[in-house]
């Protein structure tokens, strides 16, 4: 139990700590990522919401996928496949309680957004990546790009969603 | 066990249905809400996003807090109180399950934004609302104002986030 209280409270105060200490607007170093060549856009963070999300299991984190303007446009107008020079950005923070919201709310039950875990980038090039169902791929951790094998699982695990252009999320209205 | 399959499924097809039949860009319809008088901005469901959370319990849901251009600025300066003019929405959507998701991951791990549930909506006006600490509130329904008692509840809710300008939400980086 007190193991448990520990933990809590050491989230708690780790999701403060980032909270405080960089609301950076997205970092874009330049660096692109392996196999695709995708680098990180600048401004990505401020992009407009699609949707948001949450895994449970070992991914344990909250999710906000956001969209360039072409890929917004593309969610309004319903009409697939989405257009080249469209990018989604799926952005993903550790699940942590908070206490403050438990308090305010008088029972626990709040999460928020921690630590952020990574961002992953869908970039339509249907030429470049005609092999891939006309995606790319990357991932990046702290602004720098993720190492080859994790790309590689990219495009099978989107495979299902062929029927939706590749994308598995829908536009919360 | 049958029941539970049951609902997952009716949920699931809610979300569906949901995401594609509405991709509304936030709904504005000028009518505002009682008490503090505050209207749904247009274009409100393009702002850009402070951060993402989630409610369990009765609430069970997923939510984007999204902020107007002066929101954001001060976030990312990092100073309070929040200056006049600043708009912060709370988007809430239903916590659904993700089958399709699911089966990409191979577990059962994936909650997405199902039909939304309301919007709440905070407006810095530190003269016309001095007494709630400067904060007009409001809540939208389907774009329409919540009833009056919903709203007595929103500043005695918020008072315990005096040291940060009565705001729960931190930045996500």
């Amino acid at each position: 139990m007190k193991r448990i209280v520990f933990v809590l409270i050491a989230a708690t105060i780790m999701a403060c700590v980032v909270a405080f200490t960089a609301p950076a607007s997205g970092r874009a170093n330049g660096e692109a990522a392996p196999v695709f060549g995708v680098k990180l856009p600048p401004g990505y963070r401020d992009w407009k919401l699609i949707s948001v999300a949450h895994e449970e299991g070992d991914l344990n984190d909250l999710r906000a996928i956001l969209g360039n303007e072409m890929a917004v446009k593309a969610y309004r107008v319903g009409k697939l496949p989405f257009p080249d020079g469209t990018v989604i950005a799926r952005l993903a923070w550790s699940h942590v309680p908070s206490e403050q919201n438990n308090k305010a709310f008088g029972r626990v039950q709040s999460f928020v957004a921690g630590p952020p875990t990574n961002v992953q980038l869908m970039v339509k090039d249907s030429r470049k990546y005609a092999s891939t169902g006309g995606w790319g791929f990357a991932q990046f951790k702290d602004g720098k790009p993720d190492e080859k094998a994790a790309l590689k699982t990219c495009f099978p695990c989107h495979e299902p969603a062929k029927a939706r252009d590749f994308v598995f999320t829908n536009y919360a209205p």
